[in-house]
């Protein structure tokens, strides 16, 4: 199989230069068979220690160069990722497997698409362990800038953004995981909305939905907060999405169908005479990607596994008033290897009671 | 044609959300076909705040809601970006092409690869004058950070990289360009290091390369210092460099062949024997991509165009000792609209004398 995504490359391999492709074979691991990376001149050293157990090419057109090296290997199917690879690409590809032909071998592309992804849905302890190290530096942040008062009335979005990612470098991230939103009053309604030079005012919703970056992985949190004394609306909308996301993550069972995940949610908002105002799914997994597989969603195929680490993030919305989201992240089923429970390990343990500072 | 990359969604219709299409008549806008921009919810009132003049549809599927819009409106030859649409998504579109087709529809996709990039090689006014505050920022934040003593032995790499990203926001970006390098000592040999923990000491060379983002648009800089007095190898590349870093800006001019504007730089650095050294190109255009058309390098077609941006960027690297790259940002033929004469604009104007901090 042809790998492309720099992600998926990362995933199999540990390179995580900017240019790369890998070459994998499905048959076992021989030493006449080790897997291929190409890349170009600026990552040689930085291959080579990532990756000392491949063979390393140093070329620029790194996948037509595995796609040949594929072809003088007698492959006959090779796979490819389709929802990666351009159409202008694939015609590369397939020039190089044309003049291969010409040369007495019959290679043939096949799709391949989101192999690797799957296999990536469900994370290891090792990715369990950097997925727990990025939520920390985010919950640790999160409460340096509350502790210390960053939040009142008179600072811009943008400075609380700012200083909640400066904390979260302090605390070990390698960077921000995403653009931290930060949106005070009225702009809490806006579900993705950018930090703005708007001033936090009393009585103010904040809504802060931010994530750290460590040794690849990602984390997501969104938490909610009241400056001074909540209106009764705002008490009102907080109770109903803290009660649909419990629900969302008492929910998260191995095995449950992901749309059934998203209505235990979706229910409790609806009933309360909200449903319109929850426009987004409920969740999506989380690892070498901000959003990954699996998307927890109301129009989502397939179940829940052991071991996916997903997001729980309902939201309630009021259009030029504010808007209240509430968002963890989960190991589902708890951490591997202990991965046959029922209960998920919260991540993200910040806590979710409506704060008023 | 149907317009599927963001960037260059945003480029022509101003949205800047990250999930949107765009379907543009070729013929002169008329009021029944103003071009039509597809995005899902989330983006409602951005869209319409961002991109007033165009009609705006809310479809999760955009670009295949935009390919039936095409086929109803009896669009004959409908572009869409070979470069950018995967295989997998190729296949989406001709079933629902398919699908117009047995509705009487004569639609056929065609491949429009690189038609908005290459409309956006030339910079106009606004954008050049977005350019340039990215690039003050850039050099204000460096200003800051060597004036207030914070190149010196005992710092990390780390620190310095994430003083100079703060200072950037202070001087207005809205955030790094890309993960800024700073590379000291024996690290300054590698062209794309990325910051450790690696403490600078005296003697070294720290080379430091980054941008500043502004409204969308990049900033790119390289300089290189020394800790200290430099020794006579140091004092050696870094005016080899200089010498060709100068050469090829002077080679800057509408009209020229990128190969020779390559090789104007690259033939000071081989003639003072360090050909080897200096294995990436000279440079690359920069707009609302860090790296976009042109690339200036040994392999490449085509000639400069007045009003292009594009950085120089040559290097000497010494493995295990260290290296020296200089990279400036500058307007070909000066900004528009006076855009007709020889010289360029240079963008980033932080000294390229070598500083000894």
């Amino acid at each position: 199989m042809l790998v492309t995504d720099l992600v998926n490359v990362r995933y199999l391999s540990g390179f995580t230069g900017s240019a790369g492709a890998l070459l994998v074979y499905a048959d076992r691991w021989a030493d006449d068979r080790p897997p291929l990376l190409a890349t170009d001149g600026r990552y040689r050293t930085q291959a080579a220690r990532q990756a000392p157990d491949l063979q390393t090419a140093i070329e620029r057109a790194g996948a037509s160069h595995l796609v040949a090296q594929a072809a003088a290997a007698g492959v006959r199917r090779l796979g490819f990722e389709g929802h990666v690879v351009t159409v202008d690409g694939f015609d590369t590809l397939s020039a190089v497997l044309a003049a291969a032909h010409s040369a007495g071998a019959n290679t043939e592309l096949v799709r391949a698409s989101g192999m690797v992804e799957a296999l990536r849905e469900v994370k290891d302890a090792g990715e369990v362990a950097l997925l727990r190290l990025a939520c920390e530096a985010a919950d640790a942040a999160l409460s340096d800038v509350v502790e210390r008062g960053g939040l009142r009335p008179g600072r811009t979005e943008r400075e609380v953004g700012r200083e909640l990612e400066a904390r979260m470098l302090d605390h070990g991230a390698d960077a921000a995981s995403f653009e931290t939103i930060v949106a005070a009053g009225p702009n809490s309604a806006v579900p993705h909305h950018r930090p703005t030079d708007a001033v936090l005012a009393a009585g103010d919703f904040v809504k802060i939905d931010f994530g750290a970056l460590v040794a690849g992985y990602h984390s997501d949190m969104t938490r909610t907060f009241v400056l001074g004394p909540p209106a009764d609306w705002q008490r009102e909308i907080y109770q109903v999405v803290a009660t649909a996301q419990r629900a969302g993550r008492e929910a998260l069972v191995p095995g449950a169908r992901l749309r059934d995940v998203d209505a235990a949610a979706r229910q409790v908002i609806a009933d309360a005479g909200y449903a319109e105002t929850f426009g987004h799914g409920l969740g999506h997994g989380v690892g070498l990607r901000i959003h990954e597989a699996p998307g927890i969603n109301a129009a989502a195929d397939g179940t829940l596994l052991a071991g996916a680490v997903v997001t729980v993030e309902p939201g309630v919305y009021l259009a030029d008033r504010g808007g209240v989201r509430i968002e963890d992240t989960l190991v589902v089923g708890g951490a591997a290897p202990a991965s046959a429970g029922t209960h998920p390990e919260l991540l993200t343990r910040f806590p979710k009671e409506l704060t008023i500072v």
